[in-house]
């Protein structure tokens, strides 16, 4: 059990049930997500003191959204109150040929609106052994951009290690602006974690002949992609999700980590999928737990790859697994027999 | 059937089911509303061309807010496709001694941030019988006011007569600012409409030797308050409607009509309520459906009390009755026998 | 435990949720109701064996429709399957003043279409020990009345008492009609249960000085009617149900037996209505089982009454009670305390 | 934006949620749907003028359905009000072997029993630029078909453009029957869709040398019915889908356009089925809107055959895609990654 | 905010929708609660460091229980984990003359099977400003009556004020059973809270003069009970709930403490009753709460009965309001207007 | 229609809807199921007299437990009355890569606390002409285990034959226990029914080389199992169940039969997985109804496969399909084209 914190927005996800689609909906799924909560979830299932950093406003849906991590074990204590609004995605779930589609409503979440007083990072990271973010946060603004380069910097100082999802978001802004800021950021980023896209999107650092709609992975590319962001930015290890997209019901999904000596794929999942959302903050969240536990590269490329293959069969943003049925999966248990 | 332009926003509702609270709500029930809206429907019901005017984003949950008027035959082509979001109030509904509950998340919301331009108020109210507002609509900003003046303005000079229902809420303006931005729009309506706190909030005229937290009307008060108003701003008519909360889910309902001859008082109904929310708009679609009808002051302020009675009974914003079902409760069969 | 004979149509009900309306609806819940399957439920509850006598389709919607009657003990052996659609009737639930609306889809249904062929009517009378029906049934149409006619006339030879409760539905014949055919089958019936309306609409009997919108109940006036309708068709016994509707919420409930003794007026309950529909039926189901069960007048009479109190308070048509639960309220506890 | 007329019948579907069996179901899904509805719907989602013409009863349950297109923006003025019910049909849906399964109950519906008289074809055709309906209509009854012929005669001596889909129904009438008043109508049908059985169930043109059960599609044997349905007729179009049905889940999906020069296939969708049913009226739908928009055979069928493919993943009858979808499908990405 | 200690045992809750009866459901709404957490989920809401000590099941049903508590913020760790099954109740509620029904299947629940040393109080009590229990966990059997008194007995040596719910259960123990073991316990009690029946059941304390179920509140005699309770267990306060059931939608609900000076009756509240189970436990919590924060006797009955009149209009047995949600009640707005 | 006798356990299933996991649950599916009751509900949905022989609570519980197996017709006449509980099992529906979960919770149930003298076993067999239970039911305890023990006795007397799936639960005994009881029953068992793990758990009989995790099917040491079971047993027929599992939602599915002379195999399912629990039962059912029919051993394994492989396509235990439904997919139609 490891004291771990991650910082980010928490939003509310309105969704229509089962495959209706938003115009048909006259009710919306209700449940709070968002990439850096969910990373925190997936370590508190995982045993781990998850705290879970941000700012949410005093009214009751502010409650119910730090709830909805309290009732996960995620330890809510370094959640500011304060703020008029909780940020909003709408999502309706795609099938077959029709993709799921995402409309954001976040602008001026109480989040985006926090200052840098709002966060006393020394208290916070006090005997923290891991700090993650994502590249969403820095995203929502100037201000929270840098109290994410604050918290990064106490981390760097504390020699506490910094996991990253770059998880471009082109809504929220520009490819020059976000290489910008995450170049800065990326001084202190120990774990980089991406999918084949965002390498390319914020540092122009593209996996050559690959081409992600028609489903082909090209492992040579990503090896090339990790190496130059590793070279480039002086990552201690490089986590890449491949996702070939068959349908919006299926996937196939695998990964691959370098870590400055092995390119470690792993195996690849054939996913029938329940919900997408979250899959690859699962990966992430995965992903420090092994290496939090002190897993070689091999085993830890396989925990984080099943952890969010488990993640796609799992409604809602959270990925609600525990270590057991995530081993299970990695050691190769895949056939989803009944366990009575 | 007359043509009847209504203006204002039109918000998501979303609301937990039954007497959930906010904390345990995984679904909110997705329903759409708004003063001005709710009485578009109201006029649609009673078969007249009745056209919402506002801004909606283009986005699917714009659509289905659009949707949701179409539905029930409201004119939507007025309606500007544009902006970011649609407005939001999330609504727990009350019980017993534990009142219902609103959080509004609405601030710049597409109509909120529209300009003049959107609007060609001479080809909107091209053959308009009636014109609609509250004082909702220029309370989100200066830039609706001035477009709502310069409506108001043209139906003035069309000879299109206007109502409008003060409907104060103070957390989207103050006192001072309302009173001010309302006087102005007051020389252009014909038909005041408000609530025994409307009056004092909005204008400071207040219905005196009236206590309303306990439930005691006192009709000579709100023919003194009804008087000041005409006679301040020469309104035509003024509508007061009479709440008695008994509890969250039993309210005595009344109103007045005064016409500045006659003070007519409606009979009371002893309501059991379903939906509260959108009881004044219905209110004010059966007046103004009463007025264009050319019906007199006693049958008109009973329809609209009756309207909005059946209101109470409707769940959502909108009051989904017909001409007939209100006729029928004004003329005193209100033993809710099964009709077969 | 006694074997009854019930006869009549089993209908599909199609009713929106809650207080939902029906053009706000988007989905029904479906349950099966009908006069006679109503009283065979729930004699079915008090233990006996009760049957139900109809037509169904052989297709799953009849299926469906027999189940719902098997599942709560009904014997359905002599339920003949053949035609094409189960009658339909759609229920949206009134609140306060708004009322209850029925609209009826029956036209055509298996029953309706039924010959005389189809019944054979000694072997499901061997062994019976009571016959129930409704007017609902002979107002099918000829066809079902001569069949009704036939029924009743074989228990007359058999000595089988019969009870009819006359449910006058406006619907489906004429009050001349319905006079016609009812004279007829009067000869036959013993027990003749009726409320405020059938004696007049039917017979033309009316009660006296007596305003049922109005809520007030003449006991006098009950008195005649009861006597008359006695006197003119030689009934053993009369019973009428007595509703004092104060809204679509509430209703004032008893009821009166007349055995040509005596004149019993039961208690009367104050009901906060779950479920209105299937109230009469639910009546007429007590009030057999106390006769077949040798109760004197008085008792005979509460326990009816309480019976159908009971059933305002469970959803759908069937009344969902026990014997027990029916004595307990008859001898006085309606305090709806919680039984642990 | 061209306005468009279909005719036909708009029935309540009543389905049991998910998998669920109909004896399992205490609810059903109410949605509306119909051949002619769906196409309409469509349109009006492409942004046309889409009338349908129908006739409805005036209760709520008829207007409930009339609304369900409004919603959508369908225009519904030309629907008739009157007659008692709306039709009904219940679908209960498949799942791997087990097929969907559907009951009628459809019989004397309003628009099965509205006369000539109830439409003025003169004024609803004005300004009219295309109009469908299908081979359900005139097998209604005689009185339906004499009143789609005398549809089309009107619309041949206007010059508007009519496409009809055969829609063989062996439940509504004998493939005698059906040949003779089809042979009549396909004199006035300029494009004529038709799936695979149709062409041999109505005219008794075969597909020599195809196996529908068994999934294999012969190419050839679909090019001689095309033209054969063209030589004996006269069509300008003929359409015909291609479905290969490997469970209930999963089908694959294509469609040909013969336009008497070419037989243009379209690409085949691997369909895993959220809702089968309208999935041939939304082709008619694609396929009409690409050759109102004047599109050429080979974009016209893949237009069609992606608008449909996307309507396999939409719940309820109505496919409701928008232009830009069907379009973004056609042009090759089906790889279902979602939009953000 | 003070830490608190509640021990005792929570079930899950399997309750039909609504007013649903058992045979009618085919679903169970599943929440959890019991005695002891719901006060401890009170406490939580008002903002103390609520712990709840108990054991429930390693598996996921156990967790979810669990989890229920940490969503409102209670502290669950001191909830051993172990045993086999959660204790579940059945609850149906009741609706008007029919009175809610509860079925127990809660044998040996992980708690009733727990052993001594399960529990280390020492350091569980290390901090604690108060300890609560009821009645029903030393009726579970001798064990955990065992565990009780040496709860019990550790807080006295602490000075950790005690209060227990006598809440006596029929089907869990005697009367006899409960006399011994009670008395023994109440030696270290320093709150006594009881309703009605509970003083006799358990002491054979009666309320003279007192018809509870004819709705008749006799303070003479629940002052006499009050004073008897204090003089022969040395109690410091005793304070008794007084509830009028009216019908099972609708009870008065008031209570008395008595401090050895002073008899405070609270004002009485006439309930539309939501949920009425946890109504008792929500008057302990905020007496509790009320007497930590040292209110005088008057104000502390007040806030406690305004807090259970709150919660017979919250579903589940959690009372889920705040303070102020209370204080403003007992201050006097019962008027159940809404808050915008 | 013959009389068939099944004996076994009537559980509650709680099962969280769709893919939720349990600990996202706040309602559960309320359906019931146990391996001998779903035997009782296909052979009943079959034409038989199906009888289900055992001991539920006389309480609601057990009420709504009976009622739905008189639902879909099954004779419950010989259902015991009396005990405490209804066993439960916990049910979370797995997907994709995550498995299914069950979570037992059935000790103490009424039938485990049964004893022989609830039972009449001449009466209960009196014209029956099949008896069948499985290997869970001796499994309950030593107390059942003799009753099961009588009745198969009784029915080796009276000619009866007897059929039994072994169905081994390592939660309810151990393989050494299993085996003990299992060598005395199998005297008088006739038809043998298990899947490819029982043989080896219970009898210690293993197919060679086959790897069931894999998903290879091994024909030959399918054939060298059955005949070992038959030569040490005596069996006359021994059916073997083939579950290849690719994922937890999709199977392929097929079965062997072995009568001493044959070894028939059947064709193999590629099964869409909606319901999993019970498809073991269902086969039972189809090859009771099979033989029963005496049909020969290539028809009998092709019924009951097509049988079992309907099921999984069915929520709840039962299996609501036809013999019609079944005889169709039995020759060889699984396309699932919707049946109009």
């Amino acid at each position: 059990m490891k004291k771990v914190i991650t910082f980010g927005e928490l939003m509310l996800r309105l969704a229509p049930a089962g495959y209706t689609r938003f115009v048909q909906a006259d009710s919306f799924g209700a449940t709070y997500g968002g990439g850096e909560a969910n990373v925190a979830v997936s370590l508190a299932n995982y045993g781990h003191d998850a705290h879970f950093v941000s700012k949410l406003p005093a009214h009751e849906i502010g409650q119910a959204a730090l709830n909805s991590l309290r009732k996960y074990g995620v330890n809510t204590s370094d959640i500011v109150r304060g703020g008029e609004r909780v940020g909003i995605y709408y999502l309706e779930k795609g099938a077959s040929q029709r993709p799921s589609k995402v409309i954001y409503d976040r602008k001026d979440s109480a989040i985006a609106k926090a200052s840098p007083e709002d966060f006393d990072w020394d208290q916070i990271l006090d005997g923290a052994e891991w700090f993650h973010t994502t590249g969403i946060t820095p995203a929502l603004n100037d201000e929270v951009a840098a109290i994410t380069l604050e918290a990064m910097k106490k981390c760097h100082e504390k020699g506490i290690p910094v996991s990253c999802d770059l998880n471009y978001r082109n809504k929220l802004w520009s490819k020059e602006k976000a290489n910008k800021v995450m170049s800065e950021l990326a001084k202190y980023i120990d774990v980089c974690i991406a999918n084949e896209e965002d390498a390319k999107d914020v540092f122009g650092i593209e996996a050559t002949n690959t081409d992600i709609h028609g489903g082909q992975i090209n492992h040579e590319g990503y090896k090339d992609v990790a190496k130059q962001l590793m070279d480039t930015f002086g990552f201690q290890k490089v986590a890449i999700t491949l996702r070939e997209s068959i349908s919006a019901n299926r996937n196939l999904w695998s990964a691959m980590l370098y870590d400055g000596n092995e390119y470690c794929f792993s195996k690849k999942y054939d996913l029938n999928i329940v919900d997408r959302v979250g899959g690859g903050d699962s990966f992430g969240g995965g992903l420090i737990h092994a290496l939090m536990e002190g897993k070689n590269s091999h085993d830890a490329i396989e925990f984080a790859v099943a952890a969010s293959a488990l993640k796609h069969s799992v409604e809602g943003d959270y990925n609600l697994v525990s270590v057991d049925e995530v081993e299970k999966l990695a050691q190769g248990d895949g056939s989803g027999r009944v366990q009575r």
